[in-house]
């Protein structure tokens, strides 16, 4: 088995990169993993595991084998070298190169006829990112679609906040035109959280084909959602300020739909 | 009007301490805002501001009187000296010194028969009790309570995740066999978000004296909650992973509560 021991390790420098920088991402077509949840919820979502690296005074070699599909590279690291690429705090000692899907809109198909889809517009926490992707997971919609991204998916912070489950869900992503334009196409109402000529979400019914839309804390939705929204929908606010975090709201209006449902 | 230059000031290195340090804060008897929204929300929640600090070419001195009530010292700060103190990235030039509240379970008071409280155990970080508190402020609930608090409600990452509404909310603190005790007393059903023997959460009706009860992510509710509940509630959860950020969680269950009583 290949081991690297030094930080000044080409490879090694490249996959710093890697976790550090959207931009070497894209370039290279590669995106690291770290944690035994995430590798094992990447795997069954699909993805393509190219190499895995681990230090085996955390991660016992003889465990590999729960994620060896016998394609991929096994590089042993020092310890040095696995710190200079571990992210997290507490660390479970393996990590893994993998290759991005294709997350195109027209890829997206559904296997109802009424799917329920969250949409949300250029979030800007990974944090939150993470805690919608959760809350969609949990609601099991058939497709979260970030508009207008302001980072890809593969950032160690969304990977993190999301417990993995970024790749497992149906996630897909678009400019705000190719989003509106996919959703007419194929019949699906769309309802934003926008708070001129809105009704109250839970006075809108929800079990027919349905996009619930959000937009940011700052800023809201963009104007070309305003223009093609089905029906706006407001969650009553009733205290002293005027927000709320975006993924706790994009929670309360994806499970509103999932009641009406009957959670079917 | 006094002026401080030097970041040796012995009252400004005091200042710095009541920033980091949750002891200190409790010693001292006094806490800090930063921010033109949080000092106002302070004031409108009651707060008493014992000292105004600001650095005139982020804040012009003619806008002090916004926060002016004749009760409290004005300093006026060096560039230095301001971000010395300053916390947050986007700044505005304005920090207060305040003093805390009376948390105690006791001094809460419902102007309702059938009160509605969120109740959260131990919950560790701090932008989940900020988002937490903007539910409660939105959802204007009669009570948070924190049980088992990790911090004082003061720690500035509270007070920023929450925008502010720590001040305006009505929130107690206790232990949790405290706030047991007073909710028994009161006569509030508790329904805990605890998986065994709990219904689907929109089949329990929530429209009588009601405490929502949500533990940590990693661990849940104490076994105290569980022989005191009333009726464990369950999100019900289809996907992969089976966990959703506590703060989603909470909104969830308290925004299903207020449906349920029709945003009265």
């Amino acid at each position: 088995m290949k081991e690297i021991t030094s930080t000044q390790n080409a490879y090694i420098k490249q996959l710093v990169q890697l976790k550090d920088k959207s931009r070497e991402r894209k370039k290279s077509g590669f995106f690291l993993i770290e944690g035994i949840r995430e590798i094992a919820l990447a795997l069954k979502g699909g993805y393509q595991i190219d190499t895995i690296l681990f230090y085996s005074e955390l991660f016992p070699e003889h465990q590999l084998n729960q994620f060896a599909t016998g394609n991929e590279s096994l590089i042993k690291l020092s310890k040095e070298v696995y710190e200079k690429l571990a992210y997290r705090g507490t660390t479970e000692g393996i990590l893994a190169v993998a290759k991005p899907k294709n997350h195109s809109i027209n890829n997206l198909e559904f296997k109802t006829e009424h799917p329920l889809i969250l949409v949300a517009e250029a979030p800007e926490k990974p944090g939150n990112i993470g805690a919608i992707l959760r809350t969609a997971d949990a609601a099991n919609v058939d497709a979260v679609i970030i508009a207008n991204p302001k980072t890809d998916l593969y950032n160690p912070n969304i990977i993190r906040s999301s417990v993995g489950c970024v790749f497992t869900n149906h996630v897909a992503t678009g400019t705000t035109s190719e989003i509106i334009e996919f959703l007419k196409a194929k019949n699906i109402s769309i309802y934003c959280a926008i708070l001129q000529s809105a009704i109250p979400y839970h006075e809108q019914n929800f079990t027919q084909a349905t996009a619930i839309v959000v937009g940011t804390e700052a800023t809201g939705l963009s104007d070309e959602w305003r223009v093609n929204s089905t029906q706006n929908i407001i969650i009553p606010m009733q205290g002293e300020i005027d927000s709320m975090n975006v993924s706790v709201a994009a929670g309360i209006l994806i499970f509103e739909a999932k009641r009406q449902r009957g959670f079917k």
